[in-house]
């Protein structure tokens, strides 16, 4: 408890601090907010006047009405159909670091399919001693394990590679979900028909493929097969959505999302990789000479202010203003987020919600009080192999114009004096 | 990647030290679950021949249709009114440790109200410099925090003190959630009325109550209120469901559930307690005597074994089986957990899923090679104040019968030849 104790003194000294440095007494202004109470109220509220839901009423809650605009959205342009498109989560709007299963960043390739445990079979064959197929109940009785996860589409702001497209941190930065992730280890599993997973294992691949229609094939070097990839079969605690793979799905932390095959039914093991599809016409980056970049499979450290940003403006004026945002990193913990308020000229620490975890997301925060002047809102993320997230201008001299995947630079929102803002790009 | 990699490996390990010690090989034994694959799978399945949903067609998800049966339940004889009533976790089918609020244990005492954002005000008054009203805008501006916390009520696993009763962990322990909590800290908002925290706070009270006609209210010492009380507005990322107070709960860690008051909507600075109805007629614990024990807050270490159990039997037969459950400690982390499968004779050390947080769910596994005889599975919380979760027996010999509230005694499930499960007691 007095660890609780002492962060909350540190965070609110903090907020003090930060206001007294602009120059505004943080106390004044934020007592201000509130309205002095009125000792004499002698109505009861409607609310308080009779009896509210009962428990039968609830076997399974969804949000309340009010937050009916909550919700994951998808970009009509984008893809030719829905069932090859992408569910944006609607990180604007949700705090902490755990996505609902409910409004998490999904994307197909054909659709999300209905496979019933019953039916659901999972392949594993190749170069291994004896090729199983494993029923669900099979994969319920090898040891499990439970982690926290992020999932981020390689494409994630891809469509901010040419400039500022789109006015949202849901549609820039929305490919993305975290959740705590239960399953078993694919080296388990390896093991269990045969490889053996004690020798050089170097040269090996497996390559995975889900039961939809598009089988989103993908080949994965057996170092990171054996490392931490797991077969998943629930997410935060519940079996896994139909549109997250119920009942079972591929989690290879840290790497981009495409590989997190859907509906898993196959893994063969390989002594080289396939060249799917998915794997060379498909998230690979076309640099600015016409060659491509391919095996980009980690998605580096990146970061994202959710508020203020387009979609959840300021509504309350000037004085006390909390910025929030979220950073991550596929090759390991984030140590460290700045935000910058004048387009990167200069930079304040934030305060990280929790220290960082291998690859999950990480809330942070800056308390400011707000002047009401406009600001150039910028975050940066920096982990814990001392990357420090680059600005857009850095990221294309290396990469050019022609990519669509990983697109981790740094995000920038014009937030005006009236509070409402806008995607923008500092020169 | 090398922590994860060598926790796989320690993981496996123990699993096949553990099948040797009770004489089976595990590998053959879990070998010969799954079938041998046939290389000559010609037919197309029929989820592949197709498209599946499109993105539009979850903008907010559900779980699939197939798993229906993994909702909260409420008991009809435990209370006269459904709106005064109790909504049980499906505790028996989740897994990791994150409870989706949609299927969270809720409990109420006059219903789940329908309160607008706009219409949200928050009193703090009494013994305040300036008594102050905060709309819901105005908590978004202080500094929150992120903890995942479970949120016990006093009674649950209350029907089992006088014997076996409910037959299912969901019944018997379900009375439970762990959630992401994001919110102000109670400190923050005491400060901005003018309470001076940096005094001797010894001998004063928060009244705290809610906007339901219940108002549920209770009386919390300052220590505690400073220490690491929030008033919440997120869990698990998004806004709190109707039915966990929506738009603001109190949240008070690993302190009972009654204390977290929905729809929270004053506090009051005192000089002494209340002793109002729930504090007193209620979540109190009567005596052998017939005295009754009072401010019984902290919820004490506790567990179950969440599967295999009456409402998940094991359908597989003998071989390698996991054996999971959940622990959890109002006082502190939990810091080892134990595994009887003999009624208590013999204890076995359970696999953490991560280690211990404090005052929140810990997920536990046993991985072991069932020889298909009958089992009487216990589970055991030790904590990091040293204290052990007590038998049935040693609580009653402090508490005698009459108590309703605060039972964390062990549980037994008698696991019988086919798999099936029963609530039973150990003499």
């Amino acid at each position: 408890m007095s660890e609780n104790k002492s962060r909350t003194g540190t965070t609110r000294r903090s907020f003090l601090q930060g206001a007294a440095a602009v120059g505004v007494g943080a106390v004044s202004a934020s007592a201000a907010k509130a309205q002095a109470a009125d000792p004499l109220i002698t109505e009861v509220q409607p609310w308080a006047q009779g009896f509210g839901d009962g428990v039968d009423e609830t076997p399974y809650g969804l949000p309340i009405q009010y937050e009916g605009d909550v919700i994951r959205r998808n970009v009509e342009w984008l893809t030719a159909d829905t069932v090859s498109s992408i569910n944006f989560t609607p990180i604007h709007a949700l705090d902490g670091t755990i996505t609902p299963q409910g409004c998490a960043f999904e994307r197909h390739h054909s659709g999300a399919i209905e496979l019933k445990k019953e039916d659901y079979r999972l392949m594993v064959n190749g170069l291994v001693d004896t090729p199983l197929v494993f029923s669900y109940a099979d994969l319920e009785r090898f040891p499990r394990e439970n982690h926290v996860y992020f999932c981020e589409c390689a494409a994630n702001s891809g469509m901010e590679w040419a400039g500022a497209q789109l006015n949202g941190a849901q549609f820039t930065h929305g490919m993305i979900h975290n959740m705590e992730y239960t399953g078993v280890p694919l080296r388990t599993l390896l093991e269990e028909a045969g490889f053996d997973t004690s020798g050089d294992v170097s040269g090996k691949w497996v390559y995975v493929e889900g039961a939809d229609a598009s089988s989103n094939g993908r080949s994965i070097p057996m170092e990171k097969a054996l490392d931490d990839v797991l077969v998943a079969f629930k997410a935060n605690g519940e079996a896994l959505r139909k549109e997250h793979g119920y009942p079972v799905r591929l989690v290879v932390p840290g790497w981009e999302g495409n590989m997190w095959v859907k509906w898993i039914r196959r893994i063969e093991v390989l002594d080289s990789p396939v060249e799917s599809r998915e794997e060379t016409s498909k998230y690979t980056d076309t640099l600015e000479d016409g060659t491509s970049r391919k095996w980009t499979w980690a998605m580096d450290a990146k970061s994202v202010v959710t508020s203020p940003s387009p979609q959840s403006p300021i509504t309350h004026g000037k004085g006390p203003l909390v910025i929030t945002g979220l950073a991550w990193s596929g090759r390991g913990a984030i140590t460290r987020v700045d935000v910058s308020r004048d387009g990167g000229k200069s930079w304040e620490t934030a305060r990280l919600g929790k220290p960082g975890e291998k690859m999950a997301l990480t809330r942070f925060y800056l308390d400011v009080d707000w002047d009401g002047s406009e600001m150039m809102l910028q975050s940066r993320a920096i982990d814990d192999t001392g990357y420090i997230q680059p600005t857009k201008t850095q990221l294309r001299e290396v990469r050019g114009l022609n990519s669509i995947y990983h697109n981790n630079s740094i995000q920038t929102w014009l937030v005006r004096s009236n509070g409402e803002a806008e995607n923008v790009e500092v020169s």
